[in-house]
């Protein structure tokens, strides 16, 4: 069964993640955001991102770690910055909250920064960093996560996947939006191959020695994934570093937990002892374009940047560059008509949830 | 000859660079604060951004392409925001006459954000993100470059090695310094396996038909370096992601130019045709640690960080993990004291522009 896949209508299936939050306490308008940032998951294509996380949101809750009716609160700020504690709110709806200030401080000063203490999974980066384009500004979100990443030279997990989300503007083209996780392959891409039986390649985890392996299964068995760059000799220490940044920026910055301490986001997983600060952290910000330049004359040279590297001679066996932002894109315009696949686990996750919380499925199409 | 070293005393070799843009017409303050960009990197270990580019940057001046006298100003701004026409000056100037800037915006509004457009070459990125440092703030610093870097599924060089530069501060411990090309590799390090007739780690760089090969020689024959990840399934697209970032931020944000536009280092290779903007482009910025709290607190947990990883268990045969930065503030404590080693082609280049401008060759230790 596990190739099964069901396909969901898009609209109800919003319906139905949205009813799950204001189950787990969300005013109308959190309930609505968080099943949002849900959607635009897995309408991009991100699978890994979307209602599959749901399930782990309602745990994470009923272990008492997110707070439903959190009321976030900027605790510090200057005209450009700020620090947001997100009362143990859920991530998903707290950096969008904090995108708004930051949004609203750009406006103001031409740059605003947030910085999140004290949140929780926040979905994808790219949906924070994209509300900046709708203002014409560049968006930026970075947020840490459960260590699973080795440093380079190191066998202990101390660094999440990172990622780094930069949502740029162009004027007649789609935006460039550069969402990448800080390791070489995230989480999501070794449970695809654990699922067909087959070997990632060399580069992606190393197992708890330290040792590079192919085995899809090293990283339960007590190994780690690799930052971006995979060893040394090919610039691991260019991902570690990258990575680092992200965590200090989430955490550090923000008086959220960081490195080793920024607590799982499975449920049943303890805490770590002695925690430095408060849940993860976020760190998001917006810089106005016409900060720099009118948005017409920027919005031209993007569309040329654009062009240019669309049309760059391929190598043999490939038509085409990619622009980052490109694929999911065209995940969103097929989705949006077809609707979005669920693997059998996720089926049934929800199958369970709806369950559990007396909400009808009625969302497969 | 290809193994000889000399060694220089550092101090000497400074006046000697200083003199060098004394003649070339700077003023003595631009001509201090060059010499002192070039000395910041050979004392930080980077031999390829020290005084091995001096010769380069005289061979620009001679070529036109660099105005010695140039006087830099901010064309647009905003409290946080401001772009910078650099007045095709020396990079190494304009790039932290503009970090200048980006600091007193912090100071005012909490960060600070200087896109530069018409500069040149600005050495090492981070001794302009580290001058943020001493104001109790986080610096940032990214530049574009000639394009040398094909693109994920591209034979073209679109790209520079288009660095990321932060420097963020700690409590008693060094600051974290993380400075990377978004390449997988430099071109200086194939440099020194050419030297030595080695092949260099399959992922640093392809032909000219786009196969990755071995072959040290591969990029003079028409090939290009490999973004960050070296291949698809290692996650060059997120290299190709982070160099575009730099890119867009220092080319196309600023009005100078971007991908292949952007002029070449070396003074004799022809520009490009058609040219979208104004010299090469940097972005540099700061933000205020107590923009989001107090930088004790903010020290403390760095030194919590930085003492974490540091600790971290090691895989067989290495002895510790590497901080960014660390590498670089050892070689600088070691050169300080003993002096900067020059190799053959170093020492010659520079022996010639002392014979040409006649300023004696008086730094050899």
């Amino acid at each position: 069964m596990l190739g099964t896949t069901f396909l969901s209508e898009v609209e109800r299936l919003f319906e139905f993640s949205k009813e799950v939050f204001l189950k787990m306490g969300c005013n109308e308008q959190d309930a609505h955001l968080a099943a949002k940032v849900l959607q635009s998951s897995d309408l991009r294509g991100i699978d890994s991102h979307g209602v599959a996380r749901l399930s782990g949101y309602v745990r994470l809750w009923k272990a008492g770690r997110i707070k439903a009716n959190a009321v976030g609160k900027v605790i510090h700020e200057t005209p450009s910055t700020a620090t947001y504690d997100a009362d143990s709110g859920l991530g998903l709806v707290m950096a969008s909250n904090a995108m708004d200030i930051a949004i609203e401080k750009a406006k103001n000063v031409g740059s605003g920064w947030v910085a999140v203490q004290n949140s929780n999974h926040f979905g994808i980066a790219g949906y924070h960093a994209m509300k900046a384009l709708e203002h014409d500004m560049i968006g930026m979100a970075l947020t840490n996560a459960s260590p699973l990443v080795a440093p380079t030279y190191s066998k202990e997990r101390l660094l999440g996947t990172n990622p780094i989300c930069f949502a740029i503007p162009a004027g007649q083209e789609k935006p460039v939006v550069i969402d990448l996780a800080t390791s070489s392959a995230a989480n999501g891409k070794l449970e695809i191959a654990q699922r067909v039986g087959k070997d990632v390649p060399n580069g992606w985890v190393q197992d708890g020695e330290g040792q590079s392996t192919e085995d899809a299964f090293a990283l339960k068995k007590g190994g780690s994934l690799l930052p971006l760059g995979s060893n040394r000799d090919l610039g691991s220490h260019k991902g570690f570093g990258l990575s680092a940044f992200v965590d200090i920026f989430s955490g550090v910055l923000s008086g959220a937990n960081y490195g080793p301490w920024v607590p799982p986001f499975v449920s049943f997983l303890p805490l770590a002892e002695n925690m430095p600060g408060k849940g993860i952290g976020h760190f998001v910000g917006a810089w106005r374009v016409d900060g720099f330049q009118s948005t017409e004359s920027f919005g031209k040279n993007m569309d040329q940047w654009i062009r240019r590297f669309k049309s760059a001679e391929t190598i043999e066996g490939q038509s085409e560059v990619i622009i980052p932002g490109e694929p999911e894109d065209r995940a969103q315009k097929i989705r949006e008509v077809e609707g979005i696949p669920l693997v059998q686990k996720v089926y049934e996750d929800l199958k369970n949830i709806g369950d559990e919380l007396g909400i009808e499925l009625n969302f497969l199409k």
